[in-house]
């Protein structure tokens, strides 16, 4: 019975600790992570891409979208923690602060990003190369809505 | 028609820059991609770690695994390009030269990792979270397993 208390009393610190961990999420660990995310994403847009205009491979086509699609439904905006506007990551964050204010603008590009991002998936999962090309030009539009009015130029 | 040949011919410039592109993807490039692919990844397994130990929110580990299988099927092997033993991307390189040599013993682990990280999937989503809490242990012994063979200590 006192092992049982023990192991719960244990439990309950491990759940604390995870929680404190989790809100305390350091400001340029945040951003190092959504900076990779990003980054991997861009690898598998990139190669979309080159598919579309080169020889289009099925499969690495599909092994891509699924990537931006998990990225995409991953919740990683709770990477943009409070004080992240400022602070470097792998480099300096080229977030601008009105992604921290505007709350409806950005839930708007961010659901056009998710639905692009998933219907980009579905679409991947056909082989039809046509369809990918359209599709894929539809989520480049989305992922550039969000750039420029929330990330500020190279 | 003359508009139309012209068309072609830029469609067909187009696909080999891509092609040369892909093919000669600079060592720098290819090891930022990685990392990054990684660095996301660990972002993701401290959510399913933090759920395991913490309050569990299904629908957040759904999310984490989700990125998880699908970085694990993305093919990324092909950013361990010839010549990316050394270099640096966000940070010098840790891999060591046996991956690039031992064909059989990457198979293995990679192979591992896949399925486990499937299974991470599916587990995921019947949201049992002592069977995450196994399927999880699983994963992470197919990480370290790679970890330990083919990359440098800190």
């Amino acid at each position: 019975m006192k092992k049982t208390t023990k192991t719960l009393l244990a439990g309950f610190a491990l759940s604390v600790v995870a929680g404190s961990t989790l809100a305390q999420m350091k400001v340029e660990d945040a951003i190092t992570f959504r900076q990779s995310g990003y980054k991997f994403m861009a690898w598998n847009m990139g190669r979309i891409k080159a598919n579309i205009e080169g020889q289009f491979n099925k499969d690495e086509v599909i092994q891509a979208a699924n990537v931006v699609q998990a990225t995409a439904n991953s919740g990683m905006g709770k990477l943009f923690v409070p004080g992240s506007d400022k602070g470097k990551g792998w480099h300096e964050t080229r977030v601008k602060p009105e992604l921290f204010t505007d709350k409806e603008g950005v839930g708007k590009v961010a659901k056009a990003f998710n639905e692009a991002a998933n219907e980009m998936a579905k679409v991947a999962a056909t082989g039809d190369a046509a369809a990918v090309k359209t599709q894929f030009g539809k989520l480049g539009e989305t992922c550039k809505a969000c750039h420029d009015k929330y990330r500020k130029e190279d």
